[in-house]
């Protein structure tokens, strides 16, 4: 196991001991542990959704605390939040579970097209909470988008000097894309390298359907051709995206569905090379009970416990 | 008595000793000092609203050291101001009372649908004047809001190193927004968190109505359901929001009304489990004996001293 | 006399003794020195207005040593201008007159309905100019008040942390105010109370007149009643306005105008409780020797010796 | 050989001998080591184009060590990238060929007809990954070009103060430029006089045409007359506006064409007195061998092994 | 003649002995030497109008060294340009003629009314490079003035406490400015002013005409009256508007026109009490030899040899 540890270890040897410290620790910790896979749980809906929307359908998690029980007891590789929810919780489970501070965040009070989120949280508070990694999300599309890229650039650029890791949520918005091209295999792929370019070390995407937004792309998809038709084979793709498999690239879980459905697509993530899923909603809108049933087989599959 | 205190003081254990501090020093100061409830009084109406508007009803209110009296006399929890007002009477009542830097504002010379308020104090600025907090104020759903949300970020940061307590008070307004809307349960209790998620130790939010403005929150409301019929209902819905009550929330009283409508608030606020209120102009837009004898019945509906 | 000076210097306890000593060496020079009333010469309207309509008709003025030597014959408190005006004769008149670095400055070679000024002088010029405040204008009513605020704001904070005092000129303009409404009763005492707030030590606003531009503030005016009929209960209400005369505010003189209308207006400052003047082109547009009897007679009327 | 450098670097003796050494370093690498002619290979396209645009039609590409290795074992000048790619390989190949840290970048998921890249790298992120200098692409005629040559002024005046060498990459674009004009010969022969005169040491240009753009230009170039109706001839014109041949300028390739056409165009830039190419799609979207061949004719005709 | 350089030295005694020690380097160096007269030798044009504009006319001037030479062995008092053109020949010419750095640069490549420079270099890179002062151009009337005032405001601070002098280039422009108004001559005054009050040490304007732009100003100049009918009138009134002539103000020639005009204006220059000239179309846009001659003529009127 510590082999493949070492080999994603590998990858990353431009950054300082201290930072490929932290991403040991969080390849190392809970239930996946030395796999060279990935489960997170990130809660930052009550910020970028509305606490109602977000906590309402499993009241306990308008607790901050239940989300870090929740992370710990499903055996979850990391927690990720928002600057409140982190400050309200680090010091009762400091040193139990690798911390990820939500670095910026969005509400929908009003909208914008073209979206631009607000930094809410920096280096030195991620330091003073203990975490081992900042989180930041850019959105690839907006005509914002360079502020956003210029904004992780001087966090990342700070974070790796004091040794922590820089996980870049890579969400495709803007006025200029359809709402399927947001999703479509050749944005994804496109956002999944500029991440990657963008110097982050774990990668999060939505998970990508088989349309083609870009007519520029679409050639190229079919000329070569690129198989997407199976979710394995665009997830493959993303991998590839991603500097080759080079870089850790997780997919995100979306709004709540039917589990046999996330189940399948684990198995795609798992079967297309991804290194993982960062599952929200999915996880905290239910009864811990039942979600840690549902993490458990999440990561059953991840772990090749069951097929 | 000192047991609520230590249980409000176990939410901010992510805190500094010397913002820990602050926050026992207004927590246990005034008439309900140790009771973990809070009556602060605010005046930046003089900016706000203009002098006429807010000190001719009660021409002593023109005088900055009447404030300070006024908040004295009546046993407050903390006097909160901007720069001028704070300046012109911090040194005579050194260490008489807990002052709070209004470290933003906003005048009505010049109307804007998508408001942001000046910076027009700091940290450095609040430590010269012996304060124990700064203020700020956000506008959840301004177009701007994600300025606000990084200036409070940046003030925040500063003032916790340097064990300074933070208030936030989220008014959301904005072009996006009904009137209705500014009040509405889920959008007030949405501002609640965005506040307590933004790092603030004290929020400060308006009384809730029962609308409901957003659509999407709607089916989340009647789905569950969320009582919100009764102002008590609200208040605990929104306290629920600011982190199920780990976060202390106060309620603000507005413009000029009835005494009995105010208590009756105040009840709703002691029955939902808010921890206070602030209260600005209906406590010196009258004489300072009925203004006395006002907060006095506020204060013994929060203590139980009164039904 | 020392007396009223210690009561002035009883408002701005909050400052250091380096600010203090600024404001005594204002308040102590000249022929008002010590009577706590101020005549001030500011020169600042080459950059403003262009040096022909200033100086053309009394064309000694394009000499900046010109204007030390009229404040300094003429007994004023202190002398305002622009950066170069100062640098061309602050070694030659070192310590001979206090100096106020007008720190922005506004052409009218564009026109703009919300202007906003460019800062064109900072605390550590003026420091190395050796002078005793730095003065600086905000527009409120701009839709660029907000930038204004915030670079007075910093400016004050660093001017008051080397000692330096601050004069605020505080001239309400912009997109929504009428004509009339700038020099409204009620807009001026709004400007004189955000300029108290921002911090100011010293204030600068036009004399109002009996309009009441704003539907919210009409109201207040006509209930409370507020007198406003002569100009002398109006500069009342504007001192009353700027923390119940705990500030300093002085008056502006405007263009050329007949000398008895500034005579009988100066009476009204004095009357009305207001701290002095601050006369520059009634001042600068005419022959020293008419200039020198006309800022004579000003004096006496401040000083009692002119009824 | 050692005499063309000593010339070459004579252009460049207001550089500290840090970034003298630097530019040796660059011009003594690889094939063309001491010739006074550069081949680099740039791989940004990843984040410019899309990564399938770009390694799909050899997906070799998608795996960051590629490019190095591709460089080395051609002989290469330097490699140039963007952040992300250099950090995957910065450490294996340590030293072993000069890196040009791409430190601006822009992407195609949103239209913009006057363009401004992100900034993703800077100073002290190059000096980490062991680079020899900086590249940074300007957009002149885009109305946003202040910004970028605000921005290339900081981060050149850093670098050379820490002795790194910078690459400008000069490519004129925006909404009043037509297609044709972006490459027309005064325009490029302007563009590379602007890179010069901000302090770019080596300069990037696309091969102009004999296209003439701007009205006022086009009499001079008549007048003169400017000889400009073959390549060579243009190209000696672009490097004559670059400080009359003192400035290294180098051409770009563009997009995949025929290899002979690169090959003529190779022998213009040569007879022109160019100093040499940066060539990427038409070196890394081909098999390694036959990139290999194809870079090795290149190079002979620079060297003049071959005609 | 040392008492003429002492007596303009009189005029900056505010400034430090290294700023006033590079004025009389500026003052004491050329032809002109010791006379309080200049002659600039200034070379922006490459990056303003493009290289063949610029250039094409005499192709030695592509050469930066070429312009080092010309203004030496011309005696001019001084060299003016941009970073690169200085950066490539500062330290082949150290010491030999005073170098002003012109730290901010526009070009043509895009077209605007309102127009801003971009900020070029620095005070920093004005030291490394040896030069006596920096050079900075403004456009009053443009409607964004401002910024560019706040940034020479922070430039010249910044010269000015480390030794260097201050140019400033006055250039009126901007939309609501007619063609003619640019060069009227209330404009042109104006100009003056402002840069004096900026804090300008030598300022450049352009040769006004009898035009009067604006209708306030136009009233004074008729009613005084001032006397602008002959150009040598139009001078000394923009002496008298630069601080009544204690501050040095030269005069540009503008494009390629005919010698005698242009010795007729340099009479009309030194007959108005102008400080002299700053010439770079009509200097280097010949041959070396005739250049030569033309400027001898210049420097012959000024030093009065000739009529």
């Amino acid at each position: 196991m510590r082999e493949r540890i070492a080999e994603i270890l590998s990858w990353y040897e431009s950054d300082n001991p201290g930072t490929r410290a932290n991403l040991v620790r969080i390849l190392g910790h809970g239930r996946l542990g030395g796999t060279g896979r990935l489960v997170i749980l990130p809660v930052d809906q009550g910020f970028e959704h509305g606490p109602a929307r977000s906590f309402a359908p499993n009241p306990a998690g308008y607790n901050p605390l239940y989300h870090f029980q929740l992370a710990l007891e499903a055996g979850c590789s990391a927690y990720a939040a928002p600057l409140g929810f982190l400050e309200a919780g680090a010091a009762r489970y400091a040193g139990e579970i690798p911390l990820i501070l939500k670095a910026n965040n969005h509400d929908v009070l009003h909208s914008d097209r073209d979206p631009l989120s607000a930094v809410t949280g920096g280096v030195r508070q991620a330091l003073r909470l203990g975490c081992a990694a900042i989180g930041f999300t850019i959105y690839p599309g907006s005509s914002e988008s360079r502020i956003m890229y210029e904004q992780i650039r001087a966090l990342a650029e700070e974070a790796k000097e004091v040794g922590l890791g820089v996980v870049v949520w890579s969400y495709p918005r803007g006025s200029e894309l359809s709402k399927e091209g947001e999703t479509g295999i050749d944005v994804v792929a496109y956002a999944a390298q500029i991440a990657a370019q963008l110097g982050a070390h774990i990668i999060k995407v939505k998970l990508p359907s088989a349309h083609i937004e870009q007519a520029e792309a679409k050639k190229v998809y079919e000329k070569q051709p690129i198989p997407v038709s199976t979710l394995a084979d665009r997830v493959r793709h993303v991998i590839q995206s991603a500097f080759d498999g080079r870089r850790i690239v997780i997919f995100s879980g979306g709004a709540r569905v039917d589990d046999e459905k996330i189940f399948e697509e684990t198995r795609a993530i798992r079967d297309g090379g991804g290194f993982g899923s960062i599952i929200g909603r999915n996880s905290f809108q239910r009864p811990r009970a039942d979600a840690l049933r549902f993490l458990d087989t999440v990561m059953k599959i991840y772990s090749g416990e069951m097929k």
